[in-house]
């Protein structure tokens, strides 16, 4: 660009040439001066760092400068885990049986730990159902009174290395599928999906929904235990690689992986010879969403092993209970990160429901937009695009909003729309902080107060107290 | 644009202004002579209709003319009929006992109908291999001399409101799976599909080969229809729909659809109790292409009623046996249009073989393309991109070829990549002509000679003559 000066009145004017594009990468009063002399201009949209608050920004300071050698290392090596593990599902047993430090009065709840008190409408219905499928009461009311007694041993499901979607609370006799992840040698856990309808996980806690829970310890986890003894151990990612070439983003739509892993075990649960096989097969037909819970668990076991990569910024936990919503890192252990936990938007809510009838955003599912699915995969699912504005370019633009954050790119969860493109992960709370964009979870909606179950569906944006409160804490463990 | 008149030296010359932007819709040579002025020019692709030939051309005047009126009215009610019919699988039995006009010595075959001696190595094989499964012969050779002795009775499946993919031979015993058009009271028949590896749809006639006939004739068929008994009608369309949300273009690949139709029959599969279940559930599990040949039926009962409706231009038939492709017109009637089978383009073949070792086009499996799917639905699929370039980009192009043939956009085949935008269908006999722009075909592709099975799969360009020819004919029978 050439500018000429104009000293007539004795002032100095910068004056552009007619034969000009402006990219104007300050403040946006700059390019309305440019637009102002009739020359076009585009505003780069451009945000001071972490707000201009003055201790992040000296912490980012430090950990993009003098320390960002050895984040940067551990987070290869974070990326490298997050790529290269392969969980395996090996099993399907009780809780008690398979879950490290669950014992015979324990139920595991979403999200990080809280007191009862705090339990919201939803997750405290399902702890309700839980204890009654468990036999230790007989109405929601029993069960209240027995766990507000201290009869019950509350935990987070994360603290034992185990997922649980929405408001699943597990109880110690429910089936879990134990998933192995050979290259990190840890295990990981999910609950077994609970299907459509009226069910705990939906928090709901009638009859019906207490029977759900007792089928699936009788009859489904029976049935998939057998299966799986004659199948061997099955790939997991390998299975939602591929379903994300067929329109899943493995998180809100599950649909092409489940009828992938129903079609791959479809021999050997033919074979399995239960009694109750027909009505299971039912429950699987209808049930769209099976595959969720395995999703979680595989996820779980890479970003359990990533979180052993010490000095990392890359967030290896994101859960939430429906009242708080925490991330764990892995440069900063066991701690968790907390904010009120927020509400869903971009929603789609079922007939006669609307935003005063919704739950705040609650489960552990959040762990699959950490390892490059969910809203990191939003790109590949036609289903999630009509949460998010309806085209596929609406969808691809919450994937581009995950590249801007994460730390690498997936090797084997492919993007069509995207050129074949490997889907984001790894989130860097650096990047989350610096730019203020928190990660979006493509995730259900419940009702708040009802116990009638699901509501509607729609995308939750994680709230950035706690990336903020993370990154402090990453500086400072730093020493 | 302005120009400007320059008479110094006596002459006229047509000077352009420096601003201004040139497309050119005539002739290349115009574009080269604004260029050679230094003004830039977008030349359209522009070609002289039907190629200059005078009968043609002549038959696209009165066709596009005095009688448009009257096609388009015709096909507006093919297109109706292709868009509102909802086929549904209602049962499984054997062709003698099912097929209209097939008794205890008929073979169908796929394609318009040839003599014996003009059979290609891999329908040869296969029909080998039909009488071989039928018990009428032992071996490849008694086979052969049989039915060049006369004693079986050959005849295009097509005639027999039937399809059969690539090299299917059916006999009178095989199973058919029964579809019926309810708004249009009439039937259709497809072969079961018979999986992957050395089978003799692939042109195989080994003991293996025949012995996956046997197969299908005692066990696949007896499961499925018993299973249908059960789970009554399935509506064929509604699942494809849903498959072209989950990359399918419900040809070459039916994958997800598939695996949407082996949920849905999941519970009554089960408990059908067959002593064979366990290996027609190992079949089922490992074959991802048996929807291909319900979505054929599907297909094949919507464009048998079309085929009712007088004087459109719509192809309504197109199939091809290894010697002869052939189409139909719903205005000309039963009648064949023939031209010699094209080969395979566009193609990937297994390790080991090149384009020297392929057989040509075969197969009724283009009925799909003349509905909305196949190379009509490309842009729906990634795993169909891969054979045409590698991009979804040049996926949606193949779609878009089809966009400037056909009369319609379907109102149930939805492209996500396309916005949500119906697939083509109704491929208009003048467009194709007019344009010399034939319809693709995604499709597999056999050994030559070897009878060792499928070597590549790719895109087969339909060939022109057939469709000039039906042309000439559709002008010539509108008198």
């Amino acid at each position: 660009m050439k500018s000429s000066r104009d000293d007539q009145d004795g002032t100095t004017v910068l004056r552009l040439p007619t034969d000009v594009r402006v990219v104007n990468v300050g403040l946006s009063i700059l390019g309305e001066g440019v637009r102002a002399q009739g020359v076009p201009a585009v505003d780069v949209e451009w945000r001071i760092p972490a707000g201009g608050r003055e201790d992040l920004v000296d912490a980012l300071v430090r950990l993009y400068g003098t320390a960002t050698e050895r984040i940067d290392e551990a987070n290869r090596e974070v990326a490298r885990r997050l790529d290269e593990g392969a969980p395996v599902l090996v099993s399907v047993g009780a809780a008690i049986d398979e879950v490290p430090g669950v014992d015979a009065r324990t139920i595991l709840h979403p999200g990080p730990p809280l007191p009862w008190e705090q339990f919201c409408d939803p997750l405290r219905r399902s702890v309700h159902a839980a204890v009654m499928a468990e036999g230790w009461a007989s109405s929601p009311e029993e069960a209240e009174s027995l766990v507000a007694g201290g009869e019950v041993e509350l935990d987070s499901a994360n603290q034992h290395r185990t997922v649980v979607p929405m408001a699943t609370a597990l109880g110690p006799s429910a089936p879990v599928s134990v998933v192995e992840n050979p290259q990190g040698g840890n295990r990981a856990y999910s609950a077994i999906n609970q299907g459509s309808g009226k069910t705990p996980w939906f928090g709901v806690e009638t009859p019906e929904a207490v029977e759900r829970l007792i089928f699936l310890r009788e009859a489904v986890g029976p049935v998939l235990r057998d299966t799986l003894r004659s199948s061997g151990p099955i790939d997991l990612f390998s299975l939602v690689a591929q379903g994300l070439q067929m329109g899943d983003d493995a998180h809100m739509r599950v649909q092409a992986t489940t009828n992938l892993f129903l079609r791959h075990i479809l021999p050997d649960l033919v074979g399995s010879g239960h009694p109750d096989l027909v009505e299971v097969a039912r429950f699987l037909s209808f049930d769209h969403l099976f595959f969720l819970n395995l999703a979680m668990a595989a996820a779980k076991a890479l970003i359990d092993w990533a979180a052993d990569v010490p000095g990392s910024s890359v967030v290896v936990g994101m859960a939430r209970n429906g009242t708080t919503f925490g991330i764990r890192l892995a440069g900063t252990g066991d701690r968790w990160f907390l904010a009120p936990a927020p509400p869903v938007g971009d929603a789609l809510y079922h007939g006669g429901f609307a935003s005063e009838h919704a739950a705040p955003d609650i489960g552990d599912s959040a762990v699959l937009e950490l390892v490059g699915l969910g809203g990191a995969a939003a790109a590949a699912s036609p289903a999630v695009a009509a949460f998010v504005g309806g085209t596929m370019a609406d969808a691809v633009s919450v994937t581009e909003a995950f590249d801007r954050i994460c730390v690498a790119r997936s090797g084997r969860f492919k993007l069509p729309f995207l050129d074949y493109r490997g889907s984001p992960m790894g989130v860097d709370v650096r990047r989350v902080v610096e730019l203020e964009a928190t990660p979006s979870i493509n995730t259900g909606i419940l009702h708040a107060s009802a116990g009638t179950g699901q509501v509607g569906a729609g995308v939750a944006r994680a709230p950035l107290g706690c990336f903020q409160e993370a990154l402090l804490g990453l500086n400072a463990s730093l020493g």
